[in-house]
């Protein structure tokens, strides 16, 4: 039996981390199914030649998958007609309701707790995600309108992936970020949704899990200053977008975090980064977010000792601090950071 | 002549810091028109007594004075049918389109640079702020749904006021904060027209001004890492939220950031920080962020002097150290740190 992989590196850095994602399963030996990669296209670059951001075939591809690794896309500096983001329409076309984000600091000694030690766990297909936007004419000119919707049945599935999650931690806590002083109705479902959910489920599994909230706007700002106080943050989409970024800010570099797109039936994992096209090309891009998103993936998929494995060597090359690439103050290469993880396994 | 200025402790420790501020109004003598003081009411607890949380009469009242402070109100842990923001409906009603929100480090030494030194200016009538929802029952149980708006007319005002406080620093750069890779409508609508404003207004008032622009996750990752990046950052409703308490997460506390809320014809001091329930009535508040709130609607109002002079005691109190309140890890009251100031006038 084989494990089919996706890659689908897109923009940017992607088509440099990807392919150093990819070393790294397949340094995995017979721990895990033989791997067999599947190159699938999307993203900005893409769209310029073809006229599709998220050509079809890729989709298609797949859906015969077991799972993929998606690196990142560019955004047009300006407005450009007929595109729109692949990989927003990639995680609602394969209904990947969760983007779970682990943001974890390395901690001096391998002994020690880590300082920040928190997962977000993002709706990934509504909030103002749907893109349901219209322009019209006012009296004082242009207005336009986006709709956010969310529903009970997209908040009680992220909020049950939060519980869960939760259960295999040792805090056990779920915070629900939202704005309910504001959005009442929207939030507040939301907020109700996720709360509700210890009652709906039979046999009390949630009932250790501690459940606490936050504002959005303090949550950030908490976030800064107590980050200890956080375990599983859940929140809706645009919430679930800007707390995960803040909180790659605490662990030093986004080029750290890793994230799987999560659905019932399908697993993609992806770095946090962008594309950053300031340095795609020149070989220095952080490959270790999409090594841990391979990792994130895998243990996704049911193989926890080979995603284990190469998180601990991950975490080495950081603990060490010689070979690192230039947004963790290093000098090296992706290639040498890679090499340097591959030692370790 | 009088210096008619209405005051709105609200909720929790805006009881206790409003009261400091209208003192520092005080001590400041013939530097200002003598003032006359309003106690207006509003907030959850007037709600809860009366049934309305925006009494008719603070709003007339209102119109009357020449400038108000307003303290912080409460939000209801549970939903409260009929309950709704009265800050936000004081910003619509009396037109207060722009929320300027100056974020400063005090620097150990007064000659010295600030490490961090931005300004946020939120937009303040719209985005989701608009509060039309909807609920409706779907296939798989409750939907519900917001609208955000964005108008030309709405960026307009907000980006020019963000061009004009920019004209008044040494920097001169503005930072547009979007997420138009998502929300290529709205967002596309508010980064248009805030750009287009250099080439609309007459005389190249704006020709210095440097011009960025910073998707909205990616602004707050910055702002952690490389807050002198910024200078004057211009936003949505929603994300100068946002924006404006990570950035207060700088510079040591939510008690230390000022705002006011401005229209083209009156001007609101109000204390970034919100209500703070959990120390309500302990007389440990921090009193500076209304302090400088005051300072903030007093250089609005076009007196520049004493609004100096209030800045100046409240950064001689932080730098040296000695009369903090709690959350700048002091065991001063909320009168002792005013006391403090007050001597420093
Ligand atoms: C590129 C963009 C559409 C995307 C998002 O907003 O989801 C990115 O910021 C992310 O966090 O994956
Ligand atoms: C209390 C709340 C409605 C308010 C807001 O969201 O505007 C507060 O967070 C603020 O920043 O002034």
């Amino acid at each position: 039996q084989k494990l089919k992989i996706g890659l689908i590196p897109a923009d940017g850095i992607g088509q440099e981390v990807i392919p150093a994602a990819r070393a790294a399963i397949e340094a995995l030996g017979s721990e895990i199914p033989k791997p067999e990669f599947f190159d699938l296209e999307a993203g900005f670059e893409v769209f310029a030649n073809s006229g599709e951001a998220l050509p079809e075939d890729t989709v298609e591809a797949l859906k015969e998958c077991d799972c993929a690794l998606f690196g990142a896309v560019s955004s047009p500096v300006k407005k450009v007609t007929g595109y729109s983001s692949p990989i927003v329409a990639l995680r609602k076309r394969l209904d990947l309701y969760a983007n779970v984000r682990p943001v974890i600091s390395v901690a001096a000694n391998p002994e020690d707790k880590p300082d920040v030690d928190l997962v977000v766990v993002r709706e990934n297909t509504e909030c103002l995600y749907v893109k349901q936007e219209t322009m019209s004419a006012g009296e004082h000119g242009k207005e336009a309108r986006a709709t956010r919707l969310i529903t009970e049945r997209a908040s009680h599935r992220i909020g049950k992936m939060a519980f869960e999650i939760a259960l295999g931690r040792p805090r056990q806590q779920v915070t629900i970020i939202h704005k309910s002083n504001v959005l009442s109705v929207t939030d507040g479902l939301f907020r109700d949704t996720v709360r509700a959910i210890p009652r709906a489920v039979e046999g009390g599994r949630y009932d250790n899990v501690k459940l606490e909230e936050q504002i959005v706007d303090s949550a950030v700002y908490r976030l800064f200053r107590e980050p200890e106080i956080y375990d599983v943050m859940v929140a809706p989409n645009l919430y679930g977008d800007i707390i995960s970024d803040a909180a790659a800010a605490l662990v030093g570099s986004l080029g750290l975090v890793p994230s799987v797109n999560a659905g019932d039936n399908f697993v993609m994992g992806e770095p946090v980064h962008g594309s950053a096209p300031d340095i795609a090309g020149r070989g220095i891009a952080n490959p270790l977010a999409s090594i841990r998103s391979a990792a994130l993936m895998l243990r996704h998929l049911g193989y926890a000792a080979p995603a284990d494995k190469l998180d601990r060597a991950v975490n080495e090359v950081i603990r060490e601090g010689q070979i690192l690439t230039p947004d963790l103050g290093g000098k090296s290469k992706t290639g040498e950071v890679l090499d340097a993880v591959l030692k370790r396994l």
